[in-house]
């Protein structure tokens, strides 16, 4: 197989994740027969910097010419004071808006090995192993009228049945390939845009008798992901729901620079980045945690192009390595060996 | 002193906790030589059954004739399939709407002798002591438009400067008293509504040097609650951030059932109410805490009738019955002596 991938490095750690991410999927390639070409395009800070815009339109170019978008973290102080549309994050949201990337999802999984460092009890958060599926390009944070002055501000939650359900949809699909179990979250007892949700939700499980679903009220899953993590499989919500559940979930189990996600358009095409920040305190000093990079490249092989051997390979890999009692920087005092992010990428390079 | 009020049990567990708090009131009463006047009125979902409504205009002008509300819990499964003007929440939403309560507090405080059942390592729980200022009238559950039909919803997040500004200061002036540290929590990098709230707080922090203020992004904020919630002094937010992130804070201390809340109007009028929900499944069973409506009782003294030292007095009773080994049925199983609801209430009466 022979596939083009724009690499958007981005800003801090997002270099040195991405490169290791890559150096893996060059040896997927080597083992597996398969062709990657690389196209380095600008987004974030460093392309706020280069050409005065966060998404300039060479890298939607680039990324449109290619299979699929990997990524590394954009942001940092130097841009904090900035105004929006010139902001770091104003290209996530672009390149989600333009290529349509609706459904993002995030992963969150225990490794026995690291429960030492999560903040829950270990016995919480032993079992968990969800997947957070978040519509990602809909609802407040794209709504029209949005506007503020110095006297009043307006956001709009808008969605249309069709938003809600492609990701609906792609949850199911999702839960009926894992263990069955859906929780959509909503505020349905508030909240209209929740009401045609959960009606959206109800009218899509009819075709899929065998997931078992639920409802649950964010304020009560905000809750539950705390006191019961490993009681959810698939939790599907709509854009800010999802972006706070999600964030709060990736730190349940310790583990949140482990954590890939995947930001896909309903035809497989997709963006995939880890889910740590750009994190400029520890920036250039190879210490940063690759794997969330490096999953996050498992999950494109997957999802966008197919290949699950490759794609489990890479994660099994992961998996003994981490077994193996190998960690990086964040873990230090857990009594294991800490290696470097070259170190470690280095380390499943040769597992694999 | 004499006090008239305006008692509304609710639903559920509602009733029995409700109970407990006016009885630990008539002794405070006893001790320091007030009256309270009790005006019993009705909401959530009895109030439905009994008038059709969820808030009764009885239950108003009963409340307005009151110089405080106290109020247990509402909902449950038989009215959870209502349409939503019929719902026991929309009662909620009605009076405080209705009574502009529109800062809402949440105390949340770890009980050393409690963190067997927090779900956080107990050291990460240990030293939690924050409270949650939440904007109350404001913001998406109340904004216009707001409808849904079978292909589009729209609700709209809408503040004023005022409306931000009365619940910032309350923020600043608690700040101020305890231990001068403040969070505010916006989604400033994509909600327009957020950057004009940053900017309100940018503009009352000139008038409160003493504090210190810092502004983080509600999706970080979940994080951060769960990695290092002891970091928190005062957190102040608009309505759904602070619905989700206070229950989020409810549970990190394994004391949910000890947790109370006022929803106060600028002028010091309020309305006192457990953070727990109305518990159909342990209602009339004389198993609830009580704890959470006394301690509601507690900040109702304090907030709208300026009995500081009646206020304490309760809170010192409840710590005190708390350390000698004594708690609810939630809490089985961690070796403690387990009380009723009526039990557990008589010995911070004894207490007392
Ligand atoms: C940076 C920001 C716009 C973004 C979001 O809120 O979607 C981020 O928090 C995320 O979750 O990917
Ligand atoms: C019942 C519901 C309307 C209410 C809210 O969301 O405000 C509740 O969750 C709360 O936090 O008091």
């Amino acid at each position: 197989m022979k596939k083009q991938i724009a690499v958007l490095r981005g800003d801090g750690i997002g270099k040195e994740v991405t490169d290791a991410a890559i150096a893996v999927l060059e040896t997927i390639g080597r083992r597996f027969d398969h062709e990657f070409e690389w196209k380095h395009g600008l987004i974030g800070g460093g392309a706020i910097d280069e050409t005065g815009q966060p998404l300039p339109d060479e890298t939607i170019q680039l990324c449109e010419q290619s299979d699929a978008i990997l990524l590394g973290a954009v942001g940092g102080p130097k841009w904090d004071q900035n105004p929006s549309h010139l902001r770091p994050e104003k290209g996530l949201l672009q390149i989600r808006k333009h290529f349509e990337l609706s459904v993002n999802l995030r992963p969150v999984k225990a490794y026995q090995s690291l429960l030492a460092v999560s903040p829950l009890k270990e016995d919480v958060a032993k079992d968990v192993d969800m997947v957070i599926v978040r519509e990602l390009t809909g609802g407040l944070y794209f709504g029209e009228p949005s506007h503020h002055d110095d006297e009043i501000a307006v956001d709009t939650l808008q969605y249309s049945r069709e938003e809600i359900e492609r990701v609906v949809v792609h949850a199911f699909e999702l839960a009926k390939q894992r263990r069955g179990k859906l929780n959509s979250v909503d505020k349905a007892n508030v909240l209209e845009s929740s009401k045609l949700w959960r009606k959206v939700v109800e009218d899509v499980a009819k075709r899929y008798p065998e997931v078992e679903y639920e409802h649950t009220i964010v304020d009560a899953a905000a809750m539950k992901l705390i006191t019961y993590p490993s009681t959810f499989d698939v939790i599907v919500t709509e854009n800010m729901f999802g972006d706070i559940l999600s964030d709060e979930a990736s730190v349940i189990t310790g583990s949140l620079g482990m954590l890939p996600s995947a930001s896909l358009r309903v035809d497989g095409f997709g963006l995939y980045e880890p889910v740590h920040g750009s994190a400029p305190d520890i920036a250039g000093q190879n210490i940063a945690n690759p794997v969330g990079a490096i999953l996050s490249a498992a999950m494109m092989l997957r999802s966008s192009f197919g290949l699950l051997e490759e794609a489990n390979a890479i994660e099994a890999a992961v998996q003994k390595i981490l077994e193996a009692g190998y960690c990086t920087s964040e873990f230090k005092n857990i009594g294991r060996e800490v290696l470097s992010t070259t170190e470690m990428t280095k380390k499943i390079v040769n597992e694999l």
